[in-house]
């Protein structure tokens, strides 16, 4: 893999996002870093939506799902290894996802970052987030001031979670909630809607959005007072309407307010 | 443009996120989509950008920054006359953008939304957002709870601005700032400021990426005492970082906290 150039180039590491729609989701740009690279890292399931714009004869590394750091930390290494290296993430890997994991073992390693012989290049890529696929297919729930929350108490105290769940919806704040749900802690969703209902009435809607992008791909409507914590599961995002969202017909909004203020034609 | 299958067929609306990042930040479907419609309606910047995927022949609508409920308006109408329309958005058209004035005016006009022949099939397609684009650029700084707040009192109470700024930040939310400064309210950016600085400390860093993916795109790391209001224009957008958040080499970082638990092998 070493030739002349790379004595006087940096080592290459892109973080990748591949959207919330399958292959039709990924941009260009995604495409053709994904086509540029030596080595492509990630949870098995987004390897397969990769897998087409690989280059072939690239190194392709799957890997269980919360192997988060050794995964990072593998990428890093294989990248100062002289080898163009990828790491792939569903959605955005910024939001909740790998780009954060990547930086921090960067961090911990002090890997040197920058555009120089030795050091490392390390640039995210965006993709389209869950939560605005998940939007899209509601309606259009996020057009005002909204907040994203993580349910999950893995890395993160349940009562920060907690604190943030009572001052958002004080705020009126949309709010997005990510990994609602799961086995091992299967009654954290109903505490979340308890303390939502504190702050807000039961007639709130609420948007589910369920395998965004994937096979079973799913978008409901209910209340805050009458979700049933028990169909929602880890794949699911709900979105909670702030005071002015509303339903119309099968979808859920959230003004920004022209209407009222500029009125319309007809 | 009528045609037989027309007659069995609802009108079509597209509402069509172009991302953040030119031409290479559209996805597939957007790019699909382009070239399927009959008429395609934005502001002209968006159209420059769109232009590319339009199909040829296809009618170009270009209209004024301000002009959205008009704009949402005459597209509904052109695709209730039988054209198969495209409303295009920069970023992601969910969030701040056009797709909530659409269904703002669709549900004031009461036009009948579905899948069958006289109603309108109003679509979603979403893009790359301009938070996941410049939080790209900057590191990871959104890799844990955030919100979105925007500085624009044209169609929100100042009041209701500042207090969403208070709790937030009370929140321990990564907090991004749309639209933080305009001619017409150049005070604002310093108000909120410091309303952040009651409950954050001065060294909390904050990103400043300003005309992300298009021509002058940069992107800088700060603090929050040391913000200079002056220098940010509308076209800016800010992460204020939360209490974890660090700056590594010139990357903004919002770990989730995986190091600090698993620790690496190196």
């Amino acid at each position: 893999m070493q030739d002349g150039d790379l004595r006087h180039s940096p080592f290459t590491l892109k973080v990748i996002g591949l959207g919330s729609e399958g292959r039709a989701g990924v941009t260009l740009k995604a495409q053709e870093a994904l086509g540029s690279l030596d080595a492509v890292i990630g949870y098995k399931l987004y390897m397969d939506q990769a897998e087409p714009f690989i280059r072939p004869g690239a190194q392709k590394i799957a890997s269980g799902m919360t192997a988060e750091t050794k995964r990072a930390e593998e990428a890093i290494k294989l990248a100062q290894g002289g080898l163009k290296v990828g790491v792939v993430s569903g959605g955005d890997p910024g939001i909740y996802a790998m780009a954060g994991v990547v930086f921090e073992v960067a961090a911990a390693l002090k890997v040197p970052l920058g555009e120089k012989a030795g050091e490392l290049s390390l640039q995210v890529i965006p993709g389209i987030p869950a939560l605005a696929a998940g939007a899209a297919l509601l309606g259009a729930p996020l057009t005002h001031d909204f907040c994203a929350i993580s349910l999950s108490d893995r890395l993160t105290d349940w009562e920060k979670i907690k604190k943030r769940l009572d001052l958002a919806s004080q705020a009126d704040f949309v709010i997005v909630l990510y990994n609602p749900r799961s086995h091992g802690r299967p009654t954290r969703l109903r505490e979340a809607a308890d303390i939502l209902l504190k702050n807000l009435p039961p007639a709130t809607p609420v948007g589910v959005a369920s395998r965004v992008g994937r096979a079973g791909e799913s978008a409901q409507i209910v209340t805050l007072g009458s979700l049933n914590v028990e169909e929602v599961d880890m794949q699911t995002i709900l979105f909670i309407g702030n005071v002015s969202s509303f339903v119309y017909r099968d979808r859920l909004v959230t003004p920004r307010g022209y209407v009222r203020k500029y009125g319309v034609v007809a």
